[in-house]
């Protein structure tokens, strides 16, 4: 099995994108962060989604944004909420974090290299989207571009292409999830036989992790839900719950 | 004056960028990593560097790459020595760290994005380098395209442009050494007064901060000083001292 790193925020998206990695064959080693998010709570989610998917490593790195200062990762400015779908599509909303996917991506190509891993998956969708600029398809390409610039291993690909090989081994970034609306996610990872109940989607959940059911998350969330015809196992966990 | 971030490592090449940034009216904020590199004694010489230039502020990052374990980063690896200038500009050495420049940039961008700035300065140069595939003008090339993709800054650049604004103040990665010699280096810092005597390049110093002399950044630095016909003020330092 050729081993791949996957960034997995313990959300709908990137859960799916693991399931999808494992079907593939791909040997997974997860990635996730912790960079001062207020919706921290999706950590446990995604060791959840980790044990029960399998991977072979899980790492939680350590992102040092707070000395920076004035960030938008750790302050108190409100997420919003009850917007409608229009408004969701419409312009980069304040939740943004800058430069994010870009740290994320720089952080699982250290990784695969290391590895000597060629292929990195990300679960960025650009149909139903909160409007962030790095969740873009010509983000993703221009990001393996990078990679195969900026690595020994996209070098090394870069001499064996040039001398005829069939399968250099360049970088790949995998985004399978980039043309799907979130109801066709959600089908993806049913069919996978994935637990949606083990992840965490919300942008300002409680302590427990009960989504607050209001912002462009839970809102994005819910309308695929919906289109698929099938509750949310997660409400329906805290349904039954206390939390 | 405009805010920009300047990569800071400490060593001669960054330096030189940051007293090129401030001669160039830039309002300098410095960005120094702790990564588990064996010379963090860097780390001091660039709190040498920024405080004798000037900056308005001056943060170091840690990276948490450790817990990737077996990176080159946090290796026993020895240092290569006594290598000719052919040998060193040939291939990539072990002394590569897997995306260490993706990395340093992306949190760049992150800092940039947060400051309002729209400029990046990165003391890469691509003529007597080390063969770092992260060093290249085609990478740098490439990571500008990125932070205009994948920021929310780049997105509101991209607009301004389109709607046929002069100066859309697209987002620019700046690395002024990339075409210039060592010696070409050593003569615009100390055209700029820079006092080459607070910076630090050997990959393998002692714990003082005595460079080895014989690692390629010794031997590269050492070629360096010779063109330009002046002693290195670094080791006229150590000679006239215990450490």
């Amino acid at each position: 099995m050729k081993p791949a790193v996957i960034l997995l925020s313990g959300g709908l998206d990137s859960a799916t994108v693991l399931a999808i990695a494992r079907a593939a064959g791909f040997d997974p080693y997860a990635l996730s962060f912790r960079y001062g998010q207020r919706h921290a709570v999706e950590l446990a989610a995604a060791r959840q989604v980790a044990a029960a998917v399998g991977v072979t490593e899980h790492v939680i790195i350590e992102i040092d944004l707070r000395r920076f200062g004035g960030s938008a990762l750790t302050s108190d400015l409100p997420v919003p909420k009850d917007r409608s779908l229009a408004a969701i599509s419409d312009g980069i909303p304040s939740t943004y974090v800058p430069a994010r996917n870009t740290l994320f991506l720089a952080y699982a190509l250290a990784w695969a290299e290391t590895l000597s891993a060629t292929d990195i998956f990300i679960g960025v969708n650009a149909l139903d989207y909160s409007g962030y600029p790095d969740c873009r398809p010509e983000f993703i390409a221009a990001f393996e571009q990078l990679a195969n610039l900026g690595t020994a291993a996209g070098v090394g690909a870069a001499a064996r292409a040039a001398a005829g090989a069939d399968d250099p081994g360049r970088l790949r970034i995998h985004a399978p999830l980039i043309d799907l609306t979130k109801a066709g996610i959600i089908q993806r990872g049913l069919a996978l036989g994935l637990d949606y109940g083990l992840t965490s989607s919300c942008y300002d959940p409680n302590p427990h992790g009960r989504p607050c059911g209001r912002c462009d998350a839970c809102l994005l969330r819910a309308k695929g839900f919906a289109e698929v015809g099938q509750p949310d196992p997660l409400l329906a966990r805290f349904a039954s719950a206390a939390g």
